[in-house]
């Protein structure tokens, strides 16, 4: 498929050229059923034509003159590849289990938005009490100082596992259960507490930000809230991908989640929202300057990350919220403006948006959050997703297991 | 597709049926090349019809009436997903890059198998010097005594990536070297060492069966060797897939093997080797009693570990060589000839075939390895072979990144 994301809607001589026919052809698919036209609610009353119905032929064309490409392409973003009921990615907002993410961002808290996810209509699985680090997990800790806050989970969690017995049996109540100890688990390891009472948001605020009492503290939790809920899940991307493959073997929620940050790890995914803040850093205030700095990287070759997904032809809604709320929380901080200025200058220089990647850093910039908080953030909201994407996956009860095309070396006869 | 995978040809009559169309249809389809017919060998010059072609019409009919059908069915042993030359999978042997396997477990070592694996042409990445523990890992390692092997590798992996900054290095020089780390520590993890000379298989052997006067130890040095060798790839199953999912987001090598270990942990994967362990230890040497256990597990309802595989019609060519070489190694012995005669039991009971689950097992009991041996030896096997998919993935560049299909609820209007 060779044409462009941008447009919803192709001409008749666009749609001919996309399929390699004549315009002729086009009116004939047209009245043989096999094409829908629209108005193009112009004057000329010329019809316009779905973009997606144009690749709907060119696939059905593919596929019968090589079988199988289909399915070789449907690991990047092709036909889909699985059934899900967890989120629905619309033109200008998503939707977890059919409500708005973006309102849901406004009001709710996180452990509210996870259990949405995890389907809890029955029972809330969020108990009053956390859970406790043992003795031994402490120790392990202990020795554990100063490194990034994903690793030390990716260390912790399986040593925990093995103390969570009762995590193996296979039923809703238990995987609920198990779902919310391991998202306080992450916020303790994120937070360096070894015990909470609070909200999952409100243990994080506490520990990265110390100014409790400060006027704007309802405005920073809102936008903790919301950076968690809007990170939550994003359908099948790599890392929720990759705990459905580890849940598909039955594994443990423990080590699903695992497998997703390990996923998280790479620079293609969870990296872009630290290297989004390096790049906030280097905002100076100054236009020119600025200005200058961006254009000298595009001339070095260098990508400039957190702008542009190939989802959202107007720009990432996750990533537009999360700068909109801290417009609308600080509108007269002149440091926050400075962030606000360079995004609209890298957007209008790139001409791409600004996306959630974009968006988590500029939260972590306002609330002057510790380094690899941002990431934390992410994490902590995408294992959310993991653990739905699990249980769903546990449902089904389908093993992942795809076939390779063959194309190596051919054994010596 | 509905018929069984147990016969590679079909008659006129019952390739019609898997069609639901006439034999004249058949015939018809011969004449207009869409089938080729065989010859049946038989004097009634009936013509036979491969199975596979049959296949492929079905999926081009499925795929015109239902596009989209071929990508979701991509996950289930359907059309390739993706192109590798890492293994092939034959009738009767399996093949990296195009050396019989079966033949390589006769007499290569195990390091070898994984250069190959890695396609290390130009210089071989085992050093003489093994990595060696730090004092800091050798302080969490003594607190996790008495986990079960894989556990024990899940928590330091992650802590040992933390101290080997130059594994994120983006070169085939350093994907090798860390690869060849890798192995090896894992190999001190699930042997108790801290440091080591020998080849991966020494070391394990001299920390698992300390007999090593005896006159058998080439034969269990080679059952060791085969065992892993056997176990290094299988094309893209659950955990491989996994691990070309995590590389495919550029996560770094330590990151695609706690992936894979992950998905190894489910009890539809690597479980099955335990359960086969668990399943041999119960063989008691008299035949009838032997009987009425299985037949009781199987009134019971319980799924006999170990036997069976949906890619290989004439059973599993690994689990077969691991039970050709104990017969070979150990003619007399009384207590490998109950091992070996529990599983024909089991065998002429089910009317399948033994996996590779089953010959590890085997392989376990012979030696007498300790609990957990098993999994360990398939793990640390199969790490060889997550590490060339790694690599394989890097370099085609390709983000593991599908689409799924939403069948929740709407979004309320």
């Amino acid at each position: 498929m060779a044409f462009s994301y941008k447009k919803p809607f192709l001409s008749a001589d666009e749609a001919a050229s996309a399929l390699g026919v004549e315009v002729q052809t086009i009116y004939a698919y047209v009245s043989r059923g096999l094409l829908h036209s629209e108005s193009g609610g112009r004057k000329d009353r010329s019809k316009r034509y779905r973009k997606e119905d144009i690749e709907q032929l060119l696939l059905r064309r593919e596929e019968r003159s090589q079988p199988g490409k289909t399915a070789r392409a449907a690991l990047s973003l092709g036909q889909p590849v699985l059934e899900s009921s967890i989120t629905l990615l619309g033109e200008d907002t998503l939707f977890y289990r059919g409500k708005d993410v973006l309102k849901l961002s406004e009001n709710q808290k996180f452990e509210d938005v996870a259990s949405l996810l995890w389907d809890c209509e029955e029972s809330y699985p969020f108990d009053t009490t956390w859970p406790k680090l043992s003795e031994e997990c402490i120790g392990i800790l202990n020795r554990l100082e100063g490194r990034p806050i994903l690793d030390i989970s990716r260390i912790l969690l399986p040593f925990i596992e093995y103390e969570d017995a009762k995590a193996f049996r296979k039923d809703h109540k238990t995987y609920k259960k198990t779902s919310s100890s391991i998202l306080r688990y992450l916020c303790l390891f994120s937070s360096g507490k070894t015990s909470s009472e609070g909200s999952i948001s409100e243990t994080l605020l506490s520990s990265w930000n110390k100014k409790k009492e400060s006027s704007n503290y309802g405005s920073k939790l809102r936008l903790l809230e919301a950076s968690l809920i809007l990170s939550a899940d994003h359908e099948l991307n790599v890392s929720s991908f990759t705990a459905r493959c580890v849940a598909s073997s039955e594994a443990s929620l423990y080590q699903v989640v695992l497998a997703g940050l390990a996923a998280l790890s790479g620079p293609k995914h969870g990296q872009l929202t630290e290297r989004a803040s390096t790049l906030l850093s280097q905002s100076t205030g100054n236009l020119k300057k600025d200005k200058l700095l961006l254009e000298e990287k595009l001339r070095n070759g260098e990508n400039i990350p957190g702008f542009g997904h190939p989802l959202y032809k107007k720009g990432d809604p996750r990533g537009k919220k999360l700068i909109e709320m801290v417009k609308r929380f600080y509108p007269n901080d002149p440091n926050v403006q400075i962030y606000l200025q360079f995004l609209k200058q890298v957007e209008e220089l790139i001409e791409d948006y600004p996306t959630i990647d974009a968006g988590l850093a500029l939260v972590s910039k306002v609330l002057q959050l510790p380094k690899g908080a941002g990431i934390g953030i992410f994490g902590i909201g995408r294992t959310a997703g993991w653990l739905a994407h699990a249980m769903e996956q546990y449902e089904s009860g389908n093993l992942i297991r795809p076939r390779a095309k063959y194309i190596g070396n051919l054994p010596e006869v």
